[in-house]
């Protein structure tokens, strides 16, 4: 037995430890005046501060504690009196596990750009910034578990390969076992998939949604939590090709169960990582007030990370109408100044730049927009009795945009069946999803959040491939 | 707002709601003597029984309470006279929501095959067995991350599409956008996988353990929970094309450390589901019970399906050595009398007989096999100080074979460059891999768990494409 260690974060929290006999294992971060090392342990992003005699070590070993090595310290926890923490370990032992040479880490102890340390993404998580991001992240998936779990919803695994292509055509990754060079072809010419591994042609899942409704028609209330993919050729900070999704389905809820459930939600796993996880957010809050000190006093966020959390703690997110957020715009000084670069009318889709100015300038909290003009959204969206809008529901979150889309979904076969003939979607190929219709319907909704924005919302990072661990995005796949 | 029903697992469980008005929704199961209606939620497989007076409704509604059509009732909950319920719901009032043709609806309340209610996937959520099945899937999932969560491991979402084929090669499957038809070339006539959308080949993971070491050698402790995914022309009742894996992977451990951890584990999960889904797995208990009855004598379990998990929750599991196990075999009557089809003897792979002789026969409860001989497991495996084994170990159980496989891994460079060479492993290509070992290096292990394995084990079930919702096998890719 080799793990016998007490964790830093148990060390740190509590002085039950002090005066006894520890082990820690770690990482240095720093050796200072050849007495002081900072160790971590990825527990925390606080350093226990080890404490080493100057005749504790011969010069070789000593030489050997440098940034990124690996090391078992036996010793005493004591009082500390250095500045930032309560207590510190008086080492009676010091094995060094594994060395790190000094020219060769690329971690040495000073700031590095996010572009840099994306390079590295294998060794990031070793850093301040990224492991206050994983382990926040963690605490997220944590509390969206518990959340649903508490409320009796079943976590339904969906597809990943799939035949479906309902949604995202033309955005999605073939998936194959067929020989690239030379496969092979019906008479006509056309490649043969009945001989590939699947007997027919596959993709990576767009979305667990329609999968997910099957369930919700026996359990009620279902969720996933799993990856989703787009072939889509975006280099943005805020797409990435293969990103994680959360997709509640319930029966028996209507529009307005639908926002209440998301907005209970949202507010659910941000408390759980107040709760949980507040020196993480400390420093990134002050992480992000010093990213921003070098912007123009106008791109400044008007609120500080903590600020921003407590607000949506405290605020009800405001609920409007897709028509309402029409004229909402039409009517704001931005549209007079003719500052929108693209078009506002009522039926088209909005941008962020308008999105962005409900939220952020306008009524400055999150927002959920409602009854959207159905040529703009899916056909599995309820059709209002207007016959001009769905049930749709979109929730946006300043800074970000859009983190949950969802809707209402079209109960009625008949008219599930006039959408889809319209949208020219193929009721053959969909006959297990219309069973649900044909088979006790009943009034359902659901939604999406990506997970990787609500990250970026909680952590107050700006770049979407800051926070997944290893990103996916075009001509890019490493590690 | 129209979800203000009651559950009907928290109108069967406790008295609180006794004498109250409620609100009920679910589909119809069975509809008897024109009064007596089994409503079901999908909360649990008990039904509501909701009595309808005979002057409660006309004809036409009475003729549309079919066995799954929906309906949304009000009444006071009473207590029951009828047998197996406590209390049961008068009706004041009865809304049917979406009606099922009797005619037509598949799943009448008569006994189905398994087989069957495999090619209607979308619907066998609404039957008892599979109602239990997913029910106690969810929870092995919540357990799950409770496991990790409480010990503080870090949940690290690895990559599903990589560029990297380390293991599994000629088993994966390919993701692509390129077109099938007439991908583009480069001069010599080879397929130009820089016009890809990753600018390279990939493939979708077999693993997340070599990104899992990444991030244990920041956070000291991590888990993988996501679906990873085997090309192999497999069509057995244990293999699926697409499956969902938990790695956990931690420095600082040792093989005992990795057994001690994957064997409370696996103790806390089933637990939880003791704890938790007591009556479905009562129902599943008296189902496997009933289907066994069909077999002959000696086929049949030695346990029925609780006394199985109690056991597993009461007794170690038996640790011995690959060399001990082999002697074991070749001691064995088995062995003696040629009743095995596979050759034993120390060097090679055990066969599923051979461990199904160990677990079954031999010790009659899980076993973990430690130390096997380096040439039949991974490159990244520790070698031991004999040089000709390694330190894996895996967990077999009764009736599902192997459901664990880990290792303590190779932390020391040269060994390990050694190790990759020996195994034309491209170390240029692995680069990333090998700096944990340079930079910091430190003992570590970790394994892997096949969830539907678990869920097998723990539901009774016996073909593994019963216990994941949409089972992806060769030629098989529906809903």
């Amino acid at each position: 037995m080799f793990n016998n260690r007490v964790k830093i974060k148990t060390l740190l929290t509590g002085d039950a430890l002090t005066g006894s006999e520890v082990i820690v294992m770690g990482w240095v971060r720093n050796f200072r005046n050849n007495q002081f090392i900072d160790l971590n342990d990825g527990s925390t992003n606080q350093n226990i501060q080890v404490v080493v005699a100057l005749d504790l070590l011969d010069d070789a070993t000593r030489k050997r504690i440098t940034t990124g090595a690996s090391m078992r310290v036996k010793g005493a926890v004591v009082p500390s009196l250095g500045k930032g923490q309560k207590v510190e370990v008086k080492a009676s032992s010091v094995e060094i596990l594994g060395d790190s040479d000094a020219e060769k880490y690329p971690l040495q102890p000073k700031k590095h750009s996010l572009e840099f340390l994306r390079e590295i993404a294998h060794l990031r998580f070793r850093t301040n910034t990224f492991g206050a991001v994983f382990r926040i992240r963690h605490s997220l998936a944590f509390a969206i578990h518990q959340f649903f779990n508490e409320k009796g919803f079943i976590y339904l695994h969906t597809p990943i390969i799939t035949a479906s292509d309902a949604e995202g055509a033309g955005e999605m990754f073939r998936v194959t076992t067929l020989p690239t060079d030379n496969p092979p072809r019906n008479e006509d010419g056309s490649i043969n998939y009945k001989e590939d591994f699947f007997g027919k042609s596959t993709n990576l899942t767009v979305s667990g949604q329609l999968e997910g409704e099957l369930g919700a028609m026996a359990f009620s209330e279902i969720y996933t939590f799993g990856p989703t993919f787009r072939a889509e050729n975006s280099n943005t900070t805020r797409h990435l090709a293969e990103f994680w999704m959360i997709e509640p389905e319930m029966a028996f809820y209507d529009l307005e169960d639908n926002m209440n459930l998301a907005e209970s939600f949202i507010r659910h796993i941000i408390k759980y990582v107040v709760e949980h996880n507040y020196d993480d957010l400390e420093f990134l809050d002050r992480r992000l007030a010093e990213e921003e000190k070098q912007l123009p006093q106008d791109k400044r966020s008007e609120m500080g990370l903590l600020q921003k959390l407590e607000f949506v703690l405290n605020n009800d997110f405001e609920r409007i109408t897709y028509t309402e957020a029409i004229d909402i715009l039409l009517a704001s000084p931005a549209y007079k100044k003719k500052k929108f670069q693209y078009e506002v009318k009522w039926g088209v889709d909005m941008q962020s730049e308008h999105e962005r100015y409900l939220v952020e300038k306008h009524f400055k909290k999150p927002v959920i927009v409602t009854n959207y003009p159905k040529d703009i959204k899916s056909f599995y969206m309820r059709l209002n009795d207007d016959g001009q809008t769905v049930a749709a529901m979109d929730i946006l979150a300043p800074g970000i945009g859009e983190i949950v889309g969802g809707s209402q979904r079209e109960e009625r076969l008949d008219k599930l069946e006039e959408r889809m003939e319209q949208m020219h979607i193929p009721a053959e190929e969909m006959s297990w999803y219309l069973d649900t219709r044909r088979f006790g319907t009943v009034p359902h909704a659901g939604f999406g959040l990506g997970f990787e924005r609500i990250v970026l919302f909680v952590t107050g990072m700006t770049n979407i491939r800051d926070v997944i661990p290893f990103a996916r995005t075009p001509k890019n796949c490493e590690f």
